[in-house]
């Protein structure tokens, strides 16, 4: 029996936040049932986020009612503060995805706030969310834990501050980000150790970028310090805002061609997840569709795992 | 101080073989000579095949003995046979490496003999190499090591077999090729330590593709087992004649990258190695350029292994 591993599909959030031009409501829709057809289980379908600052994701409330009710399909959004959290939870969503950047630089170009200061915010959420009569997961998520476009290095010790903070209002789940891509794997697999041995079992999840080449590099380090679930986006959409023509989330395609050949089970249809391109094509057809498998194809010698 | 890694250009052969035009004798050289210069150490620069089959190589004499006086660099070409390793040797070459396909299906196509007996080939080779008065390194080579695209997969019993065949004839090194690039980072690992396991010290160095994407990955996982040599092609040059659009070798430039940031010295300097591909670009303007690194540009928190 192989092992499970969780994969997220973030790309209609991640990915279409960077997208140079807005998918419409209705494909965005046709595109999330085609990838819960392929049997991905959790998928992060947009923010609640001011439209004027990110108008691609003005429709997250929409695209949350329309998806929630997809059988066995975890559905993901993401709010930087309680007004957003409130919208995910009005919606339906399942879960709530609340990023702190663990880079002062980044904390306040995104948000206007110190980290410790967006620490206290998911405190504010998470009472808020436990409060309510519908359970809500809630995931914190340390960004720019790898580095920083503003900051440039992140020390490990501001990382594990930051995740020590967020571990002490209990989210369901705590979770690592590359936000920019700047991991390697010895990183990854230093900074996976050091937050397991300071906040335990909450920390689950590791969000990376590719922006660098060494996604699935870092995806592995992951794996072999027994993280069990990744982020990723279909074609690796999305980008960089500082590094034109640079790569997104690391690619989904390619992650679950790696897990399933490396005998880890996923419960995603490979082929069935190449499909789930063309919606994508069709929605978003200006935007760089990435994967190598999707280039490549299938390689006879591909098994899934059992 | 750092653990030295080898990284071997192979983009003036295996990339250039598989590109679509020809590049001019000069700017092969000048590219070559940039190569050098970013302190690369050992460059493969052609192939002695007949140029009907690759015309791309039939420059590989002249190219071999403009090349050969770079200081420090080792100067490798490929033959697949006595008459090559013949030409090898009169050109100057420092090294000569030697394909030996694992699957019967693939070393039929390419050289209308079975495995075994391009095994004997070698053996003939490396008497005659031994023989001649100046020094010629011999590298042999188990090609679809990982998996092949007619005969699909390569159990890892037919790889030992070759490996112990090949190591019988006592060549300097010997290399485990994942010439199609079907590898997982778990068949590396235990591939890696099962030849290692068979053949002992003489099997060193993997060269990878990035057909699937999971090149990088493939590289991590044979580092950890010990691997310190590695082959890689600048802009990831080259692609596979059965997938048109697929990558070629895993990317010179996101290895260094990786290695390096990882603490691993390669002896390269990274942003000149960058600038190793205008001149690839000049002489070659058709061809896709890969690296992710170059697309987004050396991320300011990079450091140099010291």
């Amino acid at each position: 029996m192989a092992e499970h591993v969780t994969v997220c599909e973030v790309g209609p959030r991640d990915g279409l936040q960077m997208a140079r031009t807005i998918m419409a409501t209705p494909a965005k829709i046709a595109w999330i049932r085609t990838i819960a057809a392929a049997g991905v289980r959790e998928i992060e379908v947009g923010s609640f986020v001011p439209p004027k600052l990110i108008p691609q994701m003005a429709d997250t409330a929409e695209v949350v009612r329309a998806t929630v009710n997809l059988p066995g399909v975890t559905i993901v959004a993401l709010a930087p503060n309680l007004r957003g959290a409130m919208g995910a939870y009005e919606a339906g969503a399942h879960r709530v995805s609340i990023p702190v950047s663990v880079s002062e630089g980044h904390s306040r170009a995104n948000l206007n706030r110190s980290p410790m200061e967006q620490g206290e915010e998911v405190g504010h959420i998470i009472q808020w969310v436990r409060a309510q009569p519908r359970r809500m997961e809630v995931e914190a998520a340390c960004s720019t834990a790898f580095g920083c476009s503003i900051d440039g290095v992140v020390p490990e010790a501001a990382v594990l501050r930051v995740a020590e903070a967020l571990a002490a209002h209990q989210p369901d789940t705590l979770a690592l980000a590359d936000t920019v891509g700047y991991a390697n794997p010895a990183q990854v697999k230093s900074l996976v150790r050091a937050t397991r041995a300071a906040v335990g079992k909450v920390f689950t999840g590791l969000h990376l970028h590719d922006t660098m080449g060494l996604g699935l590099a870092n995806a592995l380090a992951g794996l072999e310090e027994g993280i069990r679930d990744f982020d990723s986006a279909l074609a690796g959409l999305g980008g960089c805002p500082f590094a034109p023509g640079a790569s997104g989330n690391i690619v989904t395609e390619d992650l679950v061609f790696m897990l399933e050949s490396m005998g880890f089970a996923t419960g995603i249809d490979l082929a069935k997840l190449l499909e789930a391109r063309r919606p994508l094509h069709e929605g978003l057809p200006a935007e760089p569709m990435h994967s190598q498998v999707a280039k490549a194809g299938i390689p006879k010698t591909f098994r899934a795992a059992a």
